[in-house]
């Protein structure tokens, strides 16, 4: 499915932890971190990623606050909590509050020693827009994706059986219109709020939605219809709460469709990102060369190689990228 | 602009506070608070709205973490703060931290005495997805916009700059082409990674995307290259940092365009509400009735007039939504 996530990878990691024992005897403080650059932070989800040194090795310091804990409602209004009126206007109030200590915590992840690799994939990159036409798809990207060749062995094994096989939820086993549904690694297959699963098509040879034709509308169309009735039948998720949708581009080269609970707060159902599968069809009923024709919008991150050879092509020439944006920070709107 | 949102409501209602000191001198806790329901609550974004109860008044009690000071890293670190160690694995570790109180406040807003428009205002409601056809806006959609006739003067008077006439950033006056561009209300004007503005369309009669057909092209195309060179040169952010996009459906029934600075989250570029304005210029382009025509997906919540609309035409019928999830939430993945 998706590629696993950092969080997911270090999750795995730990779980297979032997020596835990002897690890909780060590440290009862960050005594000896030194800071030597915020690397990442955000004020909507409440977390601050730090490079450090400790002891002259460079270590990486994840922190992120905890979620309120709703079953602990009548502890966070005691009298254990203290607060500081900071304004009042009739009947709003605001206030700055603190908690107890165990109603508060922070949760850190320290990985140390860090490597290069480690640091950059905690590093917040900055993101750029491409408008891939389908010039540019041809001259830039499918170079790209036929040069590299992404080995999707691990799909074929999903789809022979050979691994995952007990995931699976659904199959329609017809080689040109038929597909697989199974959860997604990103979920724990028990919340619903936050259902995420996964149609692997079987054809093979679909790289992502520029593919696509009304040669593939029965596909397409067996997807949205079985995977909704399917999802609804296991989930009792009706159709009218699922976002079902196409990323482009996608993570992995093998055609495949997503599908999430409404409720699931998702980057990846950005509009530069996700196509909805019933746009999908009904753009190609309309025009049959539609995904071949039209420009894509989509977001690349300054590590990825399609930003690197959309740079090489001379696609951000026309724009002053170096402008940077703290450097203007004390512009305000004209007035 | 957008409607006021209710935090910069109660924002302005604050600043106008005359008799903040005695407020002041108030309650030092939540003594006398009764939790009745957790109305909504937000593990990514750790918030928790709950409705509560004093002396037999409604209160409404929203509580949310503060994000990380990234000025103050070097007390983050600090002995102050205690850590304690919950696994490690190889270069792995993760912590349950507890930072000193001064650097891990929450901020607590209370609305009491609250009434029920204030409750419902906070409360999470259920979101459904509608796929509207071209036959269910003629006869659903179409009638509710025009049965409320819903008032665009205050979009008017900043039109004929009555209103708000220092903020614009740019006008083109052409009344069929030409538009006006000013920060919307959401920004601060200041921080460029949050950049936020609007351009409205001179042009009345627009009420949304439905209404754009190859007669607007000059209009669209206007907005999508003078709006992109001006924020250029009034902030230095290049288009490949931009996102410019309709909604639909729209907060008001005037045409207008975003544009967002690519490293803004904002829950408005969801793909089942965002359409790309470079997406629909080249939809137009390839067909004239595209708007028209096509069928587009978008999410309503159950309090808006037109989910109760679109239940009332039968909309829902086909989808078991008494389905409750909870009572389904013990199910997981076939296996």
């Amino acid at each position: 499915m998706e590629k696993e996530s950092p969080e997911k990878a270090k999750k795995r990691k730990i779980d297979d932890d032997g020596d835990g024992d002897k690890a909780r005897e060590e440290s009862e403080s960050f005594n000896g971190f030194k800071v030597k650059a915020v690397i990442n932070e955000n004020a909507r989800q409440k977390y601050l990623f730090l490079h450090c040194t400790k002891n002259d090795e460079d270590a990486v310091v994840l922190l992120e606050k905890t979620p309120f804990d709703s079953s602990m409602t009548d502890q966070i209004l005691s009298d254990n909590t203290k607060i500081r009126q900071t304004l009042q206007n009739d009947i709003y109030h605001t206030y700055s509050a603190l908690l107890p200590e165990n109603l508060n915590g922070v949760k850190a992840t320290v990985i140390c020693p860090a490597s290069e690799k480690h640091i950059k994939k905690y590093t917040e990159q900055e993101s750029f827009v491409i408008q891939e036409t389908a010039e540019l798809y041809t001259k830039v990207t499918l170079p790209y994706l036929e040069k590299h060749a992404f080995s999707t062995k691990w799909v074929y094994n999903i789809l022979e059986k050979k691994k995952e096989a007990d995931r699976i939820v659904f199959e329609n086993a017809d080689p040109d219109t038929g597909f697989i549904l199974l959860p997604d690694m990103k979920w724990d297959g028990k919340d619903l709020n936050s259902l995420y699963l996964q149609a692997i098509v079987h054809k093979h040879g679909l790289k992502s939605v520029r593919d696509l034709n009304k040669s593939h509308l029965p596909l397409l169309n067996n997807i949205l219809e079985e995977g909704a009735d399917v999802i609804n039948q296991e989930y009792g998720i009706p159709k009218s709460k699922l976002r079902i949708y196409i990323h482009y581009q996608p993570s992995y080269y093998h055609l495949h469709v997503h599908f999430n609970h409404i409720n699931l707060e998702s980057p990846g159902f950005d509009a530069d990102r996700a196509h909805l599968l019933v746009d999908v069809i009904e753009n190609i009923e309309m025009n049959d060369s539609y995904y071949q024709d039209k420009t894509l919008v989509y977001r690349v991150r300054e590590q990825d190689e399609l930003y690197k050879l959309y740079q090489d092509e001379g696609y951000f020439v026309d724009f002053p990228i170096n402008t940077s944006i703290s450097s203007n920070s004390s512009l305000t709107a004209a007035s």
